[in-house]
């Protein structure tokens, strides 16, 4: 805050959306613009927080904002305004009972500098474990963090000696969906897009074994490889022709959790997926899950979580891209597989 | 038997499989072989029972069993052997305690007019209820009525008010959901391949609405149409191109019951099915069952099932081949939708 309460006027980067989207997106896609913003809330005007963010997160889910899709389930992102996505922020100021200046939050945000006010703060979670970096609620005690755990557990009931294999699996949900299985003791494959990758999975998130999948060109036979004695859990992020070679490989009584469809975002007409008989007399239980729906269940995967951490019995690994600026091309990256790890970015020092 | 107990010898006649069949199964697929039988159980052979089939049931499944699959799901049939399906069929001879001659039961058998030892007679179930025409057990409280039963109550848990959709909803399973789903008060629309078909499912089986698939050239709208609220219940019988259509038309947390997929039973490349990224965002969950595993609920089942038919709240229509010779062709019926309900074949008077 200024002197004598004069409140400080700032000037505000933010990301904007040109228009909608349509096949894979490009940077230019989006441009930075500014605006001035005061840096205090009205004092008419109660109920309501406002926010610096920090670090911004980078979901493939943003993509299917960028489309003028019909459908109830998306609300598109509205060309010539800033797109939004999860971020960690600090409250520089709150009329809000619940928090104050100072406070460190998590939750849905405006691509921006600052963020004007927001009317319902109590959607945003207020981060109380402060003995972590703060970027670890972009990630790991995040959304992707949530929604691995909520796939996992909530949706799939892993069992010990279980055959498990996780796509995308070096990237923000997949890393972690892999450690979790082997802490449940199954068994467990991963496939990501480079060696680079790869070695990774192998080396650094304790994965059993991991493969290129641009290096396969029979799928299927690829899996049967990996596991001679079928797959007892997927856990999909990719969808397309990977979701039809594992629904072959799977074994009776199978599991999949739909986490998100990558592999499709970007195409006008969607692949279409084979092997769906399967499902019928392989008795195999597919299921799509929304982590906003386990928000509920948030404390609970702090109590599971923190302790993993803190005994450094799971890993985590980020892709950090500087400044808002930046972050258009970050987003873009993670359609062409240029992160390892989850990418966010840094908008401003903690 | 015959006199001074010189057991009867006979001539039986048995529906052989030629060869693996691929494409479009055709009559010649098959053909009608005789053996001679003796008709009693040799003494020292314990724990069999010989039995007279009565009514054979012809099953979209059975297509499964005539190719030469690798998968251990499906034990293809043999070719230069019978094929097997549910039959209803009378003892006529036991060693095993648990039946008598005179008894009538139901379970799998070979396609002949009598049937040789079985090995294992408590695998069949004994019908206990012969207030009934036999021919039910061929039906309704047999496998198709267990299949409706399991796949509607026990994967589905279907509310009152919920919307549901049936393909091939005439058919031996179909016709069973849909007056199911509207005796628990669902809003039910169903398809079928014919309009004289479409009549019987609005007339006589109660669904409040239903259409011609092969009337409509844009799926995706017919079901918009039919459903503009979406579709909470997907009971899917036929796969491919239908199934696409019903995803992109699902509500939030919509289920569907993956029962059979007919229109892909004949194909040597099954078709992909389009939009299951819908699976992810609508949190839809899919799951393949096979009435196998519910038969320990066959009491339960019958419990429910016989009052609604004594009290004529449920109907059933089922299509009758008369005598051995004529099963090829009731089974290849079936695959060009020339049945009407559940096709049987009458191989003996009862």
């Amino acid at each position: 805050m200024a002197k004598d309460d004069v409140p400080e006027v700032v000037r505000n980067k933010r990301v904007i959306l040109r228009d909608y989207v349509t096949g894979f997106p490009k940077e230019s896609d989006m441009h930075i613009s500014f605006s001035t913003m005061i840096l205090k809330i009205p004092e008419n005007h109660k109920g309501v927080v406002l926010v610096k963010n920090l670090y911004l997160s980078c979901d493939p889910y943003m993509r299917l904002r960028m489309r003028n899709d019909q459908d109830p389930e998306f609300t598109p992102f509205t060309p010539g305004s800033p797109i939004t996505r999860f971020r960690v922020a600090q409250v520089l100021d709150s009329t809000h009972l619940g928090f104050k200046e100072g406070d460190f939050v998590w939750g849905t945000t405006r691509w921006e500098e600052e963020d004007s006010f927001i009317a319902r703060p109590e959607r945003l979670f207020k981060i109380r474990h402060t003995d972590f970096p703060l970027s670890y609620y972009a990630r790991i005690l995040g959304m992707p963090g949530m929604t691995a755990c909520a796939g996992f557990y909530e949706v799939r009931s892993p069992k010990r000696g279980e055959y498990v294999f996780v796509s995308a699996a070096s990237g923000a949900v997949g890393q972690l969906v892999g450690q979790l299985a082997k802490l449940e003791g199954c068994y467990v494959v991963g496939s990501a897009g480079s060696s680079e990758k790869v070695q990774l999975l192998k080396e650094r998130f304790g994965f059993d074994d991991a493969f290129n999948y641009k290096d396969e060109h029979d799928l299927e036979a690829t899996l049967k490889r990996y596991f001679p004695e079928g797959i007892d859990i997927y856990f999909e992020n990719v969808g397309g022709k990977m979701l039809g070679a594992v629904l072959i490989n799977m074994r009776v009584h199978g599991r999949v959790a739909v986490c998100g469809m990558i592999s499709q975002y970007n195409l006008d007409q969607p692949q279409g997926t084979k092997n769906l008989m399967c499902l019928d007399y392989r008795r195999i239980r597919m299921e799509g899950f929304v982590v906003f729906d386990f928000c509920h269940l948030y404390s609970e995967f702090l109590h599971k979580m923190l302790p993993l951490i803190r005994d450094e019995r799971i890993t985590y690994m980020e892709d950090i891209a500087e400044g808002l600026v930046n972050a258009p091309a970050a987003l873009i990256g993670i359609f062409s597989g240029n992160n390892i790890g989850k990418k966010i970015v840094r908008v401003a020092p903690e």
